[in-house]
């Protein structure tokens, strides 16, 4: 059993924290922006004081690898992001980064023997912040392994040309990927031709460890989900002038429908917990309504629905109530359901999880099993090598926001926990 | 009984539709437009031809005045405006425009003798579609006049820095005036030293008098309203990591207080018709969610409340039951009301309603007394002179809209109640 170094850690957290801060506790740092280029420096910089070599794939992921032992042996690869949201926090995906540097920092400082080449790897834009869709490099890495539905989604082309969703330099993602000094070949990407393993290490996202009183988790799977949008049509006449018994008021008709819904759906989750399994989780995040005057009766009004679970089943029939539902009136407008997308469970590595649970037991952390209800790039490469995830305790289950917090000592946990469960798979691979 | 010309007012309805038009049924006409201008210099060319004498005042209003037999006699008045909304129809405005036009032609055709001047009017800017707010000018001209709490919002300088809501030329209403050619003198403006009566034909906007097979109708007044703003907060949070007991949904909070408010107000409604008192308009047309996104639980939602009805107590016991739920619990999330603005209801002149009502009766019309729901400037006009307004039958009930429409009989109707109406004026006063 071997420990990461908790001063360690702490002093890449402040460093990392300062690239895209925003002034107020958080960071921007979009992807290929000139704030994540200082962090991508600093990973370099580190990487490189260790002895690792420092490479770039086309589509700037960065790979920095100590070697190993057995010149035949594929890399264990451990990545997350460096890019945010908006006005995000410190942890979401640099703690993922942080971790395999810190992984490979107390393999040199300690001169632990390994076998396998190890690598600390950068994914290239997985919140998709600026340039849309969120884990659009895993997507496109791991196109040819997805399944047919997600692949058209990542078709590398149309990948080039995502325009920017704030201000930008570049008119699309394609001209910010040309500029990046991270750009190198294609032949560097990870593959399963020079990989056998993925690590990704994440804050949880939610309050699930914090309200166990566990530090980490090692995850099982990432939850299937469907995203639908839900459309009312009435139509528009004015405010004061409209006999209410003639409405076809498309926003009533909307908000009826969500109270419904969510009454649906609360009793039929009731039920599943029943029945032993984990809630699934929903949301009705977003309503457009037009023409949204406040003098004008709304003609129409769409409404989104996230629907998260391990079980095909459990989705099916949130699918069914759905359904049911859309066949309803609805204040005298009509109902219509389209699909955004929709997404199989994936398992992660049987094998891996388990050495991620033997490493958690063996160093003494409270720790649990748990499932991710969050997309991550993890979920992708999981189609296309064996790949695992480890969550830390999040305060708060707040992310995605400038006070997202994980502890430096649950920052340093989830790197011991990462660290030994490589050994594992690098002795048993 | 003198009656209007179908065939000129047919040929005042197609021409003044040329003026803006979209290419699809309707016009885009905002106020002192080049489009705005050729409706205008129409009005002009028409109004000079039957020799009246076109003036304007400082803030563009338009008049058009043949002398009446007594030079002592103050003005009688036929108004409306000749801007639209964006892609509006061909009547909202113009109509009223129009049918002081065909006043003054009939006039001037037949040779009625009259003892008042006669003047045909347009007011500058009541939609106030490009440089908000609506009735901007009429609010500008009886500032003096209107309530305390309603002068705050048409203080003159503050009304001249109204920047553009669409492409314009202009930095804001103040210099768009002032490049107009049709500013004028402030002497020149509408004022009860000048102006004994004002008229105003309009578009229903709703569908009343078309569902009671009615042509026209003699309007008793603007009835009074309040508008309110209500807010929920709750939290954000990733839809796929937040256990569903924890969160504080707000767009489900704002949900179940649309159901809930629509339930209380219809159930309100009942007992009001059941009294022998029209029905109550309320309409919830806009909802500002944030952050508006599928994959994150909403932490805040604003609704718009709009409630109108000539009683106050109608009005004060909605206020009761607004305030009633406000208080509840919604979802874990809290509720915030804040008035945005309150209308007292305006009643027309008795006198001047009682000439229209009887001017539809001896022109054996097919008539009714109905109330107005929409604002107009004949309800500013009505605190400084006495005002009263007509209404044309409208096709569905629509405006505001490209298919807005009223046939050219009840367009030559409304005009035929309106000279009737102005000459029983014009004797009495």
């Amino acid at each position: 059993m071997y420990k990461c170094s908790l001063e360690r850690m702490s002093d890449k957290i402040k460093t990392m924290s300062k690239y895209g801060d925003a002034g107020h506790g958080g960071i921007t740092r979009y992807s290929l922006s000139k704030e994540a280029n200082m962090a991508r420096a600093e990973f370099q910089k580190r990487m490189e004081a260790i002895g690792a070599v420092v490479e770039c794939d086309d589509v700037a992921c960065m790979y920095a690898t100590l070697p190993g032992s057995d010149p035949n042996a594929k890399r264990i690869v451990m990545a997350s992001h460096c890019d945010s949201v908006k006005n995000g926090g410190n942890y979401d995906g640099i703690l993922g980064v942080m971790t395999g540097m810190e992984v490979l920092e107390t393999v040199a400082a300690e001169k632990i023997p390994h076998k396998h080449p190890l690598t600390a790897m950068i994914w290239t834009n997985e919140e998709g912040s600026l340039y849309p869709p969120a884990m659009m490099v895993s997507g496109i890495i791991c196109h040819d392994y997805l399944p047919k539905e997600l692949q058209v989604n990542f078709e590398y082309d149309n990948m080039m040309k995502s325009k920017p969703m704030d201000e930008s330099p570049y008119a699309n993602f394609g001209e910010a990927l040309a500029a990046s000094p991270y750009k190198g070949a294609k032949e560097n990407r990870i593959s399963p031709e020079n990989s056998c393993a993925m690590f990704e290490a994440h804050l949880e996202q939610g309050p699930i460890l914090e309200d166990a009183g566990n530090e980490i988790g090692a995850v099982q799977l990432v939850m299937g989900m469907f995203n639908y949008s839900i459309t009312f049509r009435g139509f528009s006449a004015h405010a004061g002038t409209f006999p209410m018994a003639k409405r076809h008021d498309a926003l009533h008709a909307a908000a009826a429908f969500l109270v419904e819904l969510h009454d649906r759906y609360d009793a039929y989750n009731a039920e599943v917990v029943a029945e032993g399994m984990p809630e699934f989780v929903y949301t009705t995040g977003e309503i457009n309504v037009h023409p949204c005057i406040h003098t004008v009766i709304p003609d129409e009004a769409v409404v989104s629905l996230d629907v998260r679970h391990p079980e095909p089943k459990v989705r099916e029939k949130c699918m069914e109530i759905l359904k049911e539902l859309a066949a309803k009136d609805w204040k005298q407008c009509s109902c219509e359901i389209k699909e955004q997308w929709v997404r199989d469970t994936v398992y992660f590595d049987k094998q891996l999880v388990g050495f991620v649970e033997e490493s958690m037991e063996e160093m003494g952390a409270k720790w649990q099993k748990i499932l991710s209800g969050a997309g991550h790039d993890a979920q992708f490469c999981a189609y296309m090598i064996p790949t695992t995830m480890l969550f830390a305790r999040t305060k708060d289950g707040l992310s995605h926001c400038e006070p997202e917090h994980v502890s430096d000592e649950d920052c340093t946990a989830v790197a011991t926990a990462t660290l030994n469960a490589v050994l594992k798979a690098d002795a048993a691979l």
